[in-house]
């Protein structure tokens, strides 16, 4: 991967692609050496342990490979590891300013480590999380392929899948882009950003750089591509189209996006002078980038009247579909919650009533209330706990709370003046900037994953 | 209880009295004409409905009747309503200016307001809630006394000793405070609102007012004697004194108390040139406040320096213990849920363990994670709803948050300059104010008992 932003450095005349290529031939040793030095033969078989620090250990050592290449600028270790752990976790929080000056390899390479955390979290969420019963995924179980029960081979004739479809996804997204008036760098940069829900853009200006609105109405279709269940697309490719439309996960999202945006066009249309197209546009457009996390911005939202900060402060805690590219609590959790939720208040004022509890077709297990809670309570916690240390750190209560929601949830842009849609993360302190790094981590991998290396039963052998 | 008022001000010759006597007048007759028309032979029972309903339209009329003599100062309607509800719900937060100069008999009828909510909400959530099993209330549940199983013997007795309790405990801090150097009427209304977790008081400058430190540690130990359950005084009482030191609850609210007061103590003597003791006075007494959710301020916390308003948001959540006065989440459900989340961590990695769950010497049962799951859920909904709704009508992010959460945890102040500990919520427009009337009794009634009442089933007979 490494390889692509080095030829195109090299292309146009970028001394750049030294570093790339020298990033390439380190990485290329790392991982050579680790191969010979752990090779036996066999079957691969994971233990649960082992699958928690595979993810964990992979994320980590792929964002500090990532930074390499960043260093070259000379913006330093902090910030290199904040952009490339940015970009892996698909966040698309930059600290890099005027991008439209930074050479075109570089530009790419940002785009490739979102691409790379894109795919990678979707094969994690559908072929292990789900086995891991972490935050409730064991909803999504494919019974035919447990990778800790010797069904390898069905898992990686999945994974193939997956990958197909991505890729056919962004090539697509990068084809539409060029055709509707982008340079061929920035389709292929922003198609990788948008189907990974990363968020990167290679414009100060972001979206809003991209005055034709049929671009805006394409990224908000790729940016929805890649926030809905991977699963239904290979399902769909082998034949069974209609799982992608009778999904009550699909359908919830695409109603959401509907009613929050048509609301809010209506709304904006009252606070300026513009028509119904270019509201409706807006509010689409950014809704549909916070919520499926991807943290593209078209304006600066922020400043759309009173009770925009606090309408988008909960959008960004929504996320995407299961099994997607997106971050944050997704949808089938709240869809979940709900179900419980109804429930459970018939049964508080009628005790014996039985309320059966059915959710996609599958009726819910009664692990599944225990997996929500643990999740949504270590999320909020979380995010409470870097709120507070980022305050300590001399941030202002609107900057430290959104800067740690935005880094916990995968979504990009905080609100305030300084890191806001229209800011960047460049201002804060080193200190600030490590935080948000474990942050970023920890949201990309459910919370969850990462917090059971820290506790001491489970490096005991 | 309005005579009370009545004959303080009559006492001190003000005219405010007639407004006493005339409330008084009508509450009587709207009683008694209630009770002649609805008396029937026979015992009492109350089924699931009724319950909900008795307790839902009790807090609403007792706050609407309680209202009637704030409108013979000529605040409005509105601002009526908000003071009353703010006092029967125990939350603090007022919209009167001006307090020194007010009438005895108003302020005494303000802390009667929050005695009367504090050992209103005592009764039901010791004797009621547990057995309607509401957001984890059922792990507090007395097999003796339950009112739907004709057990009201029981119940009543317990109610008579709960009662003892709370007005023995109130007359002791009255006399501590009178000791100490308070006026009569500040020791009865402080100790009213001290008793209650409450927070009004009858100075502009809250209990910063009082200079003396040793009101100010006797305030902190009678907030906390307010935040214990006052089932362990009645069992305490009964013989049972080691019950009130050995339980898991009091024991872990005692030591969070102690190690976030003593942590932010020593960090305030870095930001200031203070002494160690007037530094641990300060934090304790503040945060004890918040904490116990009743919303007395010794000084403008929120200006301690960095972070300091990002601890005061996130310990605005915290509250006391079950079947108190406090609000808020509670300490209870804080420990349940780390118990759980520990045994579900140890089980992502090794799903075969067996771990075993107790809580305060009780097995957790199966439904404790779907009923606190479903609480937090709510609870944490209701704020993000109520922060857009005021966000809506014009306050800024940092108000319209502080303002939702300190209304549904029932501490009192706010954040920012508006609505702040050394703020008052006058300023806020009339909508806002009935939006956190309703933010107020959802907090108190644990939000569930009043979203029952919405779900059009109930109301089917």
């Amino acid at each position: 991967m490494l390889l692509a932003p080095a030829f195109v450095d090299l292309a146009n005349r970028n001394v750049d692609w030294k570093i790339f290529a020298l990033t390439a031939a380190v990485t290329l040793f790392v991982g050579v050496s680790t191969i010979l030095s752990t090779h036996s033969p066999g079957t691969l078989k994971l233990n649960y342990r082992q699958a928690y620090l595979v993810i964990v250990l992979g994320w980590i050592f792929v964002s500090f490979f990532g930074a390499i290449p960043f260093l070259g600028t000379g913006i330093g270790i902090t910030d290199s590891v904040f952009e490339s752990m940015s970009g892996i976790t698909t966040t698309g929080s930059t600290v890099l300013t005027d991008l439209d000056s930074l050479p075109p390899g570089l530009l790419l390479w940002r785009a490739i480590l979102q691409w790379i955390g894109g795919i990678g979290i979707i094969a994690i969420a559908v072929l292990i999380m789900p086995f891991l019963h972490v935050g409730g995924m064991q909803l999504f179980k494919i019974e035919s392929s447990d990778p800790f029960q010797d069904k390898v081979a069905p898992m990686l004739k999945t994974l193939r899948f997956l990958a197909e479809v991505y890729v056919f996804l962004t090539g697509a997204c990068a084809l539409i882009y060029y055709v509707l008036g982008m340079s061929g760098l920035d389709a292929i940069t922003h198609a990788m950003s948008t189907l990974s829900t990363g968020g990167f853009s290679t414009h100060d200006a972001s979206f809003g750089y991209f005055k034709d609105l049929r671009l805006h109405w394409a990224a908000i279709f790729f940016m929805i591509a890649g926030a809905i269940p991977f699963l239904l697309y290979v399902k769909a490719t082998l034949g069974n189209v209609r799982a992608l439309f009778t999904d009550q996960q699909v359908r919830g999202f695409l109603i959401f996006l509907a009613i929050i945006s048509l609301a809010m066009a209506l709304w904006l249309m009252e606070q300026r002078d513009i028509g119904a197209i270019e509201a409706l546009t807006l509010t689409t457009f950014n809704i549909t980038s916070v919520v499926t996390t991807t943290g593209f911005a078209s304006d600066d939202y922020t400043a759309w009247g009173p009770g925009a900060v606090a309408v988008f402060l909960v959008l960004m805690f929504v996320g995407g579909c299961s099994g997607s590219t997106t971050g944050a609590i997704k949808i089938y959790r709240f869809q979940v919650i709900i179900i419980y939720i109804r429930g459970y208040l018939k049964r508080l004022y009628s005790p014996n009533r039985v309320v059966p509890l059915k959710y996609n077709g599958h009726i819910l297990s009664n692990d599944v209330p225990l997996s929500v809670l643990a999740f949504l309570s270590v999320f909020v916690a979380t995010i409470a706990l870097f709120t507070i240390i980022l305050g300590v750190l001399g941030l202002d209560i609107v900057t430290a709370y959104s800067a740690s929601v935005t880094a916990i949830t995968n979504v990009g842009p905080g609100m305030g003046t300084i890191i806001g849609p229209a800011g960047n993360f460049e201002a804060l302190p080193d200190t600030a900037k490590w935080v948000l790094i474990v942050a970023m981590l920890a949201g990309r991998l459910e919370v969850l994953v990462l917090l059971v290396t820290f506790d001491p039963d489970f490096w005991r052998i």
